[in-house]
């Protein structure tokens, strides 16, 4: 089987390309940038020397991806709005798609322009396109042709939310979520703002009120809820390189410490991803980076009878390339953890 | 007028000395360690070198330093249960006491013992100490013997919280307060957990559900409401020095925002060290770090119609000694910058 | 096959444990440490979760280890001094041992005792272990019983230095080396020094002109050149988990630059765990962390007629436990890099 | 005394802005930069609120600021090229001027273009500057009206290397001089590879063989000596905001221990930024960031007869603004440390 790398100049495509290169069940054809065609794959990621020799990136053409007869599945890592204008050729040319941007995220086009900007440019395709986080998703996906991976911050806390809420183990709407973020969740993006000495020794709060992750973390927490779900959502930038700590506090609404870790045991009992730490631990995004595993881990505040869900994950792994690998295993019925140790 | 530290061995006692070597008021005629005892300060501390070649170390005996006649003003720098023992000698022998442990932050014995974990020593003392934050405090409390300088995450919270509970812009309970602080906030405490490759790279949330700062949280907020305030508290864990950077969700009540910033206003006018960030900021520790400001910023979410505070300090300046020798300026009517630039 | 790891609570002991697990070729049945016996390796090690569910620590006895019928292999990540106690007796039970300390690593025991502070405790073994970088020895070493995995330093020294000097491409004396360690280094050690506070922030030399590895690498590069070698090694922490970055300046000897690439392309084209780079590029240990490849460059200051030579790597990978499963994959005829992707 | 700050905007100048905005003896009037013209100093710079509300930044215009007569000293932090185009007009309006760039730093206007890849824009006013370290230079500096401040790699290397060079203690050509940096050495330069997580845990050496600063290194060194000195200078980069450690072997030439100390201790007996470490202490940039006091020790290999010399300062204090301040209160007679605690 053959794959592809749509954009890879960036950190997760860098990552995808390092896990792909070693992937037992495919082989890695096509690497394509606009911006480093020609260039060998080594030579931009030395990280890839010895590793990577015969490949080199190609240009970015919709067209000529979508009638490289040898193709068949291919990852998106192109920022949103792009994206989709790749993503119908190839799969109008019977291609698989796995996309890591947001452009297929969301049902809704009305939502995706208030959180995006500008009309969503394929909206036909958001009903044919599936969001999938492989633990929680429940109906067959498998043989969908265009997986939306979903975005870093929602996968640190729709794996611990998603199934308390769909089974109604939290019943409240009073969800508030603090998330703290390595410095490459912001892409290898040239902005001040990024700049080593700008973020080394320095916490913070971004994004008030609507970062755009927000926009999925509710409306699948709506889908799971069955009704909609409104919650505030914090990120934070701290001075690492990768790894999502999130800290979500549900206000009292009478669910038990027991019935959390029921339902998480049920729901994740045979998922090689998610580790779920006794209830006196909380997650370390030092002990989850480099892997595709998610930590989580809850505990209840006898004081305020709020419930206290923890969560830590990578954020270039489970939170993004990781998981598209993850979801690859899955479409192709490899191992779950095959590429991924 | 001479002053002295005891156990200046930390973290905050190298700051506190760094801080009392250049101020143009007072001499530090006095740095006690037990451990240290004997060694000239800028040999335990080469940061200081070519400021404090005449001092050394002396054994740290409450006693003596009672008897000390030259000693005006002491500032205990030791671990809760043990400053007490130091602090009230001192104070029957005449001195002035500012004490930056947990001994005299709190008005309730009980509360003490539940979160210190042993009755306190001298219980009767309590209602003769003040616990002052310049800013927030009412009351004279210059003429006090005893004061109490506040805690790191307390100060962050209570300078932004106080004044809007206390002139009843919230009105709600429902407070999440979610902190990250840099690892000097643990002191130069030898554990496995403090070690540098534990912490680098690393974002957690520790402490969770009865951190003992929300002791003096809670109990300052009561006061300032009239009743009963209980906040959920969540501190987390950075790769990074110094610095603490603070979020706080208040529950709808129906606060303004316009409220919010009249009264910080109002609070905050002549207030040097108070920074009033525009409503689409966010404080950052890179602004504060070094220096004794604190930064406030506050949004409102229309989604939510929840109220978003956010705070940046240096927990070794504002949220410990650099807030300790402020309160030494007002005690003594130096100017409130003295020493901290 | 079946291996085990003896002392395995450090930072190398954790990067062992962390390749054997998944290693395509060999069992890891045994895992101990004096101080964690008992305890389930993945709740020491969270990173291990959903990897190690059925290890757990055991003692750490030379006794029973040498009595264990099951184990074929042991690797010893001991501190120097105390590894040879074990080697010893595992070696006469007719098991294969990879010693990670320093107690095999010179062929003189007086060297032993100048740089260890103390007398060798089995000498008479010194001349039966073999110290293996894998690339740079000669001898049919396979066979042997006992191996000594060279230091972090000397790896990154010796890899790229050795076969110049061998073949007399370099023929001065006058050598200078600098390297910079990330702070894993100094192991998991509890000392004030290595507090996330105290290395963070900070650049600085130590071990001045005496430090422990330069035993081995003069020994080594002595070996190459068939007489004394002296030279001056200089190493400097860096506020960073992992890497080893190393300058080389060789004085003026007439070597050209031409000859120092023939010379390495001739040594390493079969190393699949060396990057030799151009000439105008400098390694990085951003680069290399968390493979076991090492990347070395060369370049000739045509001013000072001097040559420099650099070289980067993950001082627990390459410099130790990486280098350790590379040689355990050769002497069992392994593929070189199983394991080791 | 009024003064200004033409180009303020990088890491250089915020420092500068700091400083002088409290210093005790001089009034901060103007301050420029192209691209902030019009923006409040605050408001670019959070970290000086409540410091400097009414100061803003006005347009870099070389005729106006000749043409404002208030301006007494004019510190230029802008890039080499460009500097003496305002220097020049500054000085023929009778100004003092200290210059942070490279623009005057050399004698030779040949060897300027050799290293900064142009023809220097004003040669003629090569030999009306003057380069100055306060501590080494000994001509009557203090009236001259051009002042170049140095580079920050010099500072670190000439501080302990002139003054033994000069009195011949050091007799030998072969120096090998290694520096680590912190990242703000680079400046506020919008590069991919300045980005946090490109340089967070990474080492490496770079601008091999022919760095800038290498040419005011040798043309000083060679004055101290009388005659031409060459040396092998590689820096190298690490993950910290500020700080340069600098070690220097000198290759064997019979200078003794005691001579370094002795030449040392009457150069700066009365140098209050300069701390002479005792012979087994190394200085480390943790003791000297946010100070303007640079390290230095010596220590003799008694196996290879080499002398290393080991130095810390702050690179944007000592290196860079905090040295161009001292310089201006030697100019003005005020105290050497003013404003520089």
């Amino acid at each position: 089987m053959n794959v592809g790398i749509v954009g890879a100049s960036g950190y997760s495509g860098e990552v995808l390309l390092s896990i792909l290169l070693d992937h037992p069940n495919v082989s890695l054809t096509k690497v394509t940038s606009r911006k480093l065609a020609g260039q060998p794959v080594d030579s931009v990621f030395p990280k890839l020397r010895n590793r990577a020799n015969r490949l080199a990136f190609s240009v970015s053409d919709p067209e000529e991806l979508a009638n490289d007869l040898e193709l068949d599945l291919v990852f998106l890592a192109l920022p949103h709005g792009v994206a989709s204008g790749y993503a119908v050729p190839l799969c109008e040319a019977g291609k698989k798609v796995i996309d890591l941007s947001a452009d297929f995220r969301l049902n809704s086009p009305e939502i995706y322009e208030e959180y995006y900007g500008h009309p969503h440019p394929h909206p036909d395709w958001l009903a044919k396109s599936l969001y999938v986080i492989p633990e929680i998703i429940k109906e067959r996906w498998q043989t969908n042709q265009l997986i939306a991976a979903p975005g870093c911050y929602p996968t640190s806390i729709l794996v611990p939310l998603f199934p308390l809420i769909k089974d109604s183990v939290i019943k409240t709407g009073n969800i508030v979520i603090n998330s703290i973020s390595g410095v490459s969740g912001a892409g290898r993006k040239m902005a001040e703002d990024y700049l080593y000495c700008e973020r080394n020794e320095s916490a913070k709060a971004y994004g008030l009120t609507k970062h755009r992750h927000l926009s999925e973390i509710e409306e699948q927490l709506s889908l799971a809820a069955g009704r909609d779900i409104t919650v505030q959502f914090t990120p934070h930038l701290a001075p690492m390189n990768r790894g999502i700590a999130t800290t979500i506090v549900v206000g009292d609404s009478g669910e038990s410490l027991d019935a959390v870790y029921k339902t998480w045991e049920a729901s994740y009992q045979d998922a090689p991803f998610v580790g779920i730490l006794e209830s006196d631990k909380t997650p370390d995004t030092k002990w989850v980076n480099h892997s595709n595993r998610i930590d989580i881990a809850a505990t209840k505040d006898p004081r305020t009878n709020n419930l206290l869900i923890t969560s830590a994950e990578d954020n270039l792994m489970k939170g993004a390339s990781g998981q598209a690998i993850q979801i690859m295993n899955l479409l192709y019925g490899f191992k779950e953890t095959a590429g991924l140790k």
